[in-house]
């Protein structure tokens, strides 16, 4: 723990030795880790699955109980080892996988105190999440720099443009509530309304509330026509970001030290000196 | 008011301190202002939805009348400042924003004097409008000039291509009519087998009306299949509009008549002679 | 008639000048006539709607049929006009345009013969294509020569990517015909699993069938998330149409004859010599 | 057999004539075989899918169990001609079209052992799969070698996306499963809520099962909104894999240096100097 690095680098001890096999990919032991813990999870949130299952759970509660428990300590074992190999423990326990992994034994635990709950189950679902850290989804998007930063970019444009969405979804809504309140058993509130009005723009469809007036059908129709269009807009947004070219304003012109020059150009747009 | 300038500008008084505070995001005041209104116009909006609720109302209407109201006259001193702190006020009440914060304090006082309609639920949702003043979206949307223009060459095509669709609906919902008419309770009519053929192809599929003879059946597969390749033309004329370059090539340098530059270069960037 | 050009140019006499009104759309009549057809057509298209609506038809069956007249009496000197107007009827008259103008007219008088007939109701609402020559759909595509050229390209290979789409769906509406058929009555044979199939692939999702069994569920699950992510199959193909630059094909090599260079290219690539 | 060339080249004898006939396209012959063998297949299985259908097989078994001998033998004939005329039968026997190509004709051989089981409908059905054959896919998308590419590439990356979707929706599905559970006879298990979380992400919406309380439904209106915009996700993959430039840039010219070439190009297309 004296190491006076910040990254974490192969060392002495079999504390390193550990990390590399929990957290790295790059060795042989690393990779069979790797797969054993995905193959865990999965079938641990299998057994979380089937255990919601009536009529699974009274045949078989026995051995999914016995599974479960399995899993439950062997992820706790995995957590006490990834606890004493990390350089930081207390940065580890409070990050997002540290909190995930704790999340992950717990409830398995507390069911022993509080029993027979089903929000455990539930809970202990969410151990899914640990297979994104097995995933390492940088390692298959993260050459696709451009795509990433083009979702990041475009991550506020794309909230806006939900809640622009929405605000149309709840106007909408309260117009059926108006037309088809009163003949409607479906359209029984404005937030019932805008449900049914979010359902339908999205394309979802359940056909739960449906419009029975003409009126309400006319005003549905509009609705999904505009679902139906307005996919232009994220598919522009992201396109839009994709062909920002490289971030082109890495250089800035010596003299007048403006950016947002062109790859490949000699001389700066704004002050006409040399690059 | 004996401005001669047309853009409103800082000037002394009480006055500009209150436009800059309602009407500008740049000041603190400003950006504190504009999140309360904001939260206001939120919560506004859910008093006016959980009315609607009839088992909430029935509990609550006491309290949420009570809330209504203060929203009301939070919202008219808003509409009077506005008022008397811009430079032309009648400008400012028949201009859209105008007009959507006039209706949205209408109506609560009209129910004052025509009692119980449902219909002014629908209006005063109509004030969630004014969540996009707060939005600013050109804030979000400003800098991306691209997509904008993009949308807003497409905008007439779009328009086109969904009078293409809609007819495409009209012709599939007459022949439905007439195919299944007589066996299908669902296909009374052509204007329900429009709105039949509207809800197959934009693919929201509520199942309200489904085809149930073969023909029918087949007929709507390939509606089905229409609407979910379709999608390839509004995608391609936003993608067309997108990738038409920035209006660039009109301005040539006139050393190396080299083109290409950006909008608002002052120097070529091939030889930095003056444009 | 005894015009040595093909192509249709403004003459001396009446037939040119109704010619230019009816076909044309640079004068000021001929904009005018455009509006005074397109009001017509979404007029008679909406008597034929409302025909069909019974409780309308009860009440207003009288009216309904007199405009019904009224619209053919004005399409029939309208389609007289334009056949004496061209410069060969013979080819008007069988041209797609000529056909539909024939079919619009028709269905009404042969309901004289042949009474009560519900398909000359659909066929009547057939007039609604004429709608398309009003638009001049070029006049709004036409510019957009690139996204015309994509479309055109693509056309073939959405037809394939269809087809590839359909037989995807049949072989899906066996499997869950052989997993749902003994225990679920919406998949009574093969084309109903069939049907289920593209209903759900397109995200259209009815409802009226579904899948019952566990199996049938995770088939049904799998298909979806197939019709989720083909999506980037058409717009792959429209996407890389439009992004084929402008045809480059246009110039050949002088001595090797080969095609395909770049835009700006100065020599050949297959053979070395100047272009 | 005793070829020592490991690509089929055209050869004497009867063989060759059958090779060149049955595996290509480019004589008459070859595609009137092809047109021949698509119209048998669509034919064989239509057949199929007809014999599925109560109604029909009553009253036309026969005349469908006929043509479906009818069928197998052609394919038979067929089957045993690929086989003698390939040069290596046991590749061919083993590659997938070989195996497809089995599959089409065994299943009716083993009806005759094994009478009366429904699941040969579907194995039968299966022969549809030759289709791809005859279409040669490869024709349509072969000279779009940027999409092939740009799909090729993506395959991963939409794998891992459907993933993390797939994630998305078994912990939204156990989430569901919590709040609706007890007041809900659709969400009776995780799995079942998972199912739903699918059917709503993708927006097919069946609307089997519908949330009922307000929180089930709030949940599920974030679900529909999420998959509205995860869109951009595959589209913004597909987009990112088809703007990156034809792998050119690895070649630069000798003699000038510079880079850009097309694949396959022999000479620079700067200077004309042999690459």
């Amino acid at each position: 723990m004296s190491s006076n690095a910040n990254t974490p680098r192969p060392a002495e001890g079999w504390r390193e030795k550990i990390h590399e096999v929990i957290f790295e990919a790059d060795t042989r032991q690393g990779r069979v880790f790797d797969i054993l813990l995905m193959v865990s999870i999965v079938l641990s949130v299998m057994t979380v699955s089937l255990e919601s299952v009536d009529s699974i759970n009274s045949n078989y509660g026995r051995e999914l109980n016995l599974a479960e428990w399995g899993f439950t300590i062997l992820f706790t074992i995995e957590y006490f080892l990834r606890l004493i190999s990390v350089k930081k423990p207390q940065r580890y326990a409070f990050s997002t996988f540290g909190l995930i992994d704790f999340i992950s034994i717990m409830p398995t635990y507390l069911s022993f105190v509080i029993p027979n709950s089903s929000s455990f189950l539930v809970l202990r679902s969410l151990r899914l999440l640990r297979a994104f850290r097995v995933l390492k989804l940088t390692r298959y998007f993260g050459e696709a720099s451009a795509l990433k930063r083009a979702l990041h970019q475009s991550r506020m444009r794309i909230v806006v443009f939900l809640f622009a969405v929405f605000i149309i979804c709840i106007i909408s809504g309260a117009l059926l509530y108006l037309v088809e309140g009163e003949s409607n058993d479906g359209f029984t509130s404005i937030p019932q309304g805008v449900y049914w009005a979010i359902v339908t723009l999205t394309s979802t469809g359940y056909g739960d509330t449906v419009p029975i007036t003409p009126i309400g059908k006319a005003i549905s129709v509009f609705i999904m026509m505009m679902g139906y269009s307005l996919i232009i807009v994220p598919t522009g947004i992201i396109s839009t970001a994709l062909m920002q070219p490289e971030p082109i304003s890495t250089q800035s012109c010596p003299s007048c030290s403006l950016g947002g020059h062109d790859y490949g150009a000699k001389f700066c747009k704004h002050c006409g000196s040399l690059l």
